[in-house]
């Protein structure tokens, strides 16, 4: 029995997100059938976390075991042949048993993309088309309020009905930043992992910080108060990107 | 009653190309299915030329013919509202009566996308995906030979049996480039005018050069034949953009 490690890519607008759901759609869904093909028999596999629905993945990374003697170009090839042209799988390679896709992930980036102005057909699948102007220094003086590790209940859908409740909401968001090219700015977070909705509702904020409505005082007093609050918006998840996972 | 010109966007792998269909599907159809509930009453739009199923344009130009007193930006607006997110309506403005999308048109510039190796889902849907080399220098020669003023019959899916039989299939193709940066190569073409299918059929040919399976010679013996033939492959839509509609 060998664990195998993938990176993959997918387009998340044509699914109901990463993980398995009862009537399929998901991307697990369609890379569990290709394995199950290809293996001879139902795989379960592991991501390094969930996407939500339309959600975007550069980089996702996933493992899974398998008795599987031929190499992983074949086992690529496998996996690849007839899969939805929506998901790409980047790479396969055989990891340590010891490797686990989310248990030994050291950080994760997400990327966050709008758009100022109307965009076209090609960029609004994978956009936040933002028509009112955007003060970006506003953005980044939130962002450094951000930055750091902190509890980030406020700023996560996590509440006391989900599962989630009370687990450990402190994450060390390493790096948070504004990156602008013309119309193209991009909210770029990097942490040692992410709560349910996290990198949406930082970019959520952190659009509204540059709109005038949330300052740098109110982002670090929501921050402070570890209640969620309507003055935080989750960003729609077609703008999300999953990077990069990190393993050290 | 004012002639409108509109410049739009869209996103072909959503529509059953430009052109009108009975069971609608088409660009044209979603379009004039909005001017309908704008103008109150059924109104045809003139486009510079079909697009195929599957081709995309970034700057397709059509018109139409209006009783409209409330100015460009409430047209565009209304045109606008609730249009499918594929297309984009990038400007409206009044035309001369004289103005006509297609007739008046002096140039054509389309854009054909190639990937070299796979690429990711968000590229897939917009070029074609060319796993074995390309030989770019031949593929430059290639595009020597088929420059000019031509007879480009032997690079349209014109045959005998479709309405275009004994049309004029001359076309200057005034610039034919391949332009490469990293593993996206495009194929620039530029002319008065195209035949049917012949932005695709040039593409496919350059490709067939680029691959070796054709010489310079042979482009050119092609071309002079006025013959089509089966050694011309017409490139797959996805990878098409009709960039832009020149007028004087």
């Amino acid at each position: 029995m060998t664990r195998w490690k993938c990176i993959c890519a997918y387009d998340g607008k044509g699914f109901s997100g990463w993980q398995s759901q009862a009537k399929g759609g998901s991307v697990q869904d369609a890379i569990e059938a290709r394995l199950a093909d290809v293996l001879g028999k139902a795989t379960r596999v592991h991501a390094s976390g969930r996407t939500d629905a339309g959600v975007h993945a550069a980089g996702q990374v996933f493992h899974f075991d398998a008795d599987w003697t031929h190499g992983p170009d074949k086992l690529a090839a496998g996996i690849r042949h007839r899969l939805d042209r929506g998901i790409q799988i980047i790479s396969v390679r055989a990891a340590s048993p010891k490797f686990h896709s989310r248990f030994s992930a050291t950080g994760k980036v997400y990327e966050y993309q709008l758009h100022l102005g109307d965009a076209d057909p090609f960029k609004r699948p994978y956009c936040w088309v933002i028509l009112k102007p955007l003060d970006l220094e506003a953005m980044r003086q939130a962002a450094r309020v951000l930055t750091g590790k902190h509890d980030f209940k406020a700023f996560s859908a996590l509440n006391g009905s989900e599962p989630g409740e009370g687990a450990d909401t402190v994450r060390d968001l390493r790096r948070l930043e504004v990156v602008a090219k013309g119309k193209n700015v991009s909210v770029v977070a990097e942490a040692d992992g992410f709560l349910y909705k996290m990198a949406r509702s930082i970019a959520g904020a952190l659009v509204s910080a540059g709109e005038g409505k949330l300052s740098p005082a109110e982002v670090r007093s929501i921050l402070e108060s570890k209640v969620r609050t309507p003055r935080v918006q989750t960003a729609p998840p077609q703008g999300l990107f999953l990077r990069r996972v990190k393993y050290r």
